[in-house]
């Protein structure tokens, strides 16, 4: 049994608790969330999210790419989000190996030349954020009266800490 | 005060509750979920979730780019994960444009010229299921023996429903 069939099981339990709900497409809180995909994170339960409140978005490292500033126009654009918060996190696996080592062990695990791609590895979680804050201000896509603020969350302990531009 | 000095107010409460923990970076279940930035879906509820099972991606529309396929390349490889979820879901903001007209609006807003960019809009939430999931098997960067599975997330009823490829 997969564990997507165990989640299905789960979800059937999820569902009874959820009833029917129409909430608004747009979130209530006009806050996106770009952080990491990392297991230990719920992003909801950490910072008091109800649902319908905020855009969740995560990837590896909770880094600002191309993917995450078209979903973050989309985010504002099209649903209304004005402010934005760049949360990276302690003990990150984008922490746990460089580009140059990770190419060669795809090459020789995948066959696969990964030379081209950046897979955007870091050392210092707080230059980290302050670099993905950077770009955002940097950026057309992202007005300048949209707020952007960075935090780091401990793993061990659950507790955010503010992280200024 | 912005919504980011309310999550703070609320994280020192979680903090409480989380107490001190060392989970283990790689996920417990070895499952990586590929989903949307919807604000009415908490991943974690829905699917039943502990802290430290599962990593979460989420983009617009829960679509897999070359950013989704950098992160699922360092969850498999770095992380140890073997199956893949992907989950869309009922009334996405992905489906409320296109890209022209999207193109044209944020030429008008910002004065930015997005004709390059995909915002990757689709009509049909069953078959951009699939899409992705034909994506994740056709890409050199997913191990043939890493399980895919897709489903359907309803957003006023909490329920997921299995996409069979």
């Amino acid at each position: 049994m997969s564990y997507f069939e165990h989640f299905l099981s789960a979800n059937q339990a999820y569902v009874a608790l959820h009833g029917d709900l129409h909430l608004p497409i747009k979130p209530k809180t006009r806050v996106a969330i770009v952080t990491c995909m990392d297991s230990r994170l719920h992003v909801g339960h950490a910072l008091g999210l109800a649902l319908g409140d905020a855009h969740i978005l995560r990837n590896a490292g909770g880094r600002v790419t191309e993917d995450v500033l078209r979903s973050l126009v989309i985010s504002e654009q099209q649903l209304g989000t004005r402010e934005i918060v760049v949360l990276h996190h302690t003990d990150c696996g984008a922490q746990t190996f460089t580009n140059a080592s990770f190419h060669q062990e795809l090459e020789t695990k995948l066959g696969v030349d990964t030379s081209h791609m950046d897979f955007l590895p870091f050392s210092d979680v707080e230059a980290s954020v302050r670099e993905d804050m950077a770009l955002l201000k940097a950026s057309p896509l992202i007005p300048d009266d949209v707020a952007i603020y960075g935090g780091i969350y401990d793993v061990d302990t659950g507790r955010i800490t503010k992280v200024e531009a």
